[in-house]
């Protein structure tokens, strides 16, 4: 039977994989890494190139725009993925394994590329290989808790609209919010507005050259796409919450 | 000068753990692991041990209770672990690691365990290595995805507040909740009056002998203390949120 596997490299440092991912790829027939079109790197071909041989890796041209909705040109790159995971075993791969940055099951493009693989072969076996999230990577580098203790935490892209990450200022104690872009200055005004702005820590290029790792007080003007804004949970110095 | 690391060694399997993690844990003078009292197996213990010789490793007992704030019990608990990290920077070493499950930064001890050691000591350099979180484990092993597109998330312990809960399932697409234990059958009625039973998964000793990743409308009486629960958003067949 054929297998399609999502595998998470993490968000760009080649040792935020885990064991598991380093060994499904080596065991694969073909590992599939997305290329992002525009200026973005590839960023999951610099982590999987350090443990996969070359000539078993194979290109896919993904596009990442600013996410309003399904735009005809990322389905058109979702259907060539698709078609190139088809050829892989149409020509006699069993198992083809598509890495994808951070986690897999995590506002990853796998999830489109499974459902549009699965739709043309039903009988594709689909599995999926955790990896570390950007927040997370945060987190670590930047030295702030995401959360503990009885915190609530909210994730979610800016593209699901200002509106809702200020009502999520409000309801929860830890806010990440992914893919600022150019939307960061209108982001970092709500911040500063609900008084949250100064233990609030901004992430880009994480573990790639020109990683960016400051307190969003610092940041200036719009960030790119992948970027990520930590809000931490208001805390006495013992660490409990306020 | 004297390092304390934080090192996520993932929710229990023990290939779930990231190359960096190995490496820091390998190149430890010391690496701690904490041992649950109580009837919880010590899980960081079974995949440290994968990787690093027995003559390296201490144990720490902890306890985890059901987290109704900071009880003199468990600030005993920090107080011996941050003893026995002083206790090593004493008898000579330089870097000290300690294994937590899933992520250093997400609902660990670990994050108690940094404060009470800074508080004697505030020259101890502490930094953190991400860890694979149980929700990412879960949502992997039952093939739900966890968010995609402009699906927000929301992640809490159930020691929140079942209040909370219901009110995340109304504002939130993807849910979370970690420690259901005993409170499980309630948290199960509120799912179902929100009709958010039906796509509803539940995970417990992931990656452990006693695996259970089932429906969450299959799940019968109270779970134990690390148990999750992923309600996800509501989709249509292309993947896509309704």
């Amino acid at each position: 039977m054929n297998r399609l596997v999502g595998v998470g490299v993490g968000p760009g440092d080649p040792e935020l994989v885990t064991v598991k991912a380093v060994r499904v790829m080596r065991d694969a027939d073909v590992v599939l890494v997305p290329v992002l079109a525009g200026d973005e790197p590839g960023r999951a071909e610099a982590t999987v190139r350090v443990y996969v041989p070359a000539d078993r890796l194979r290109r896919a041209v993904f596009t990442m725009d600013e996410g309003r909705g399904t735009t005809p040109r990322r389905e058109a790159a979702w259907d060539a993925a698709a078609a190139e995971v088809l050829r892989a075993f149409d020509g006699g791969a069993t198992t083809v394994a598509f890495a994808t940055i951070g986690d897999p099951n995590v506002y990853s493009t796998f999830t489109y590329l499974a459902t549009t693989v699965r739709t043309s072969r039903p009988d594709v076996a689909v599995e999926t290989v955790p990896g570390i999230t950007a927040m997370q990577d945060l987190s670590a580098r930047a030295g702030t808790v995401l959360c503990e203790g009885t915190e609530t935490l909210a994730l979610f892209p800016l593209t699901a609209g200002l509106d809702r990450f200020g009502a999520a200022l409000q309801a929860f104690d830890t806010v990440v919010a992914y893919k600022g872009g150019r939307h960061l200055p209108a982001v970092l005004d709500v911040l500063r507005s609900a008084g949250r702005l100064d233990d609030a820590v901004y992430g880009a290029s994480l573990g790639l050259p020109g990683e960016q790792v400051l307190p969003a007080a610092q940041v200036t003007g719009p960030g790119p796409y992948l970027s990520t804004l930590l809000v931490p949970a208001r805390r006495d110095r013992r660490g409990g919450k306020l």
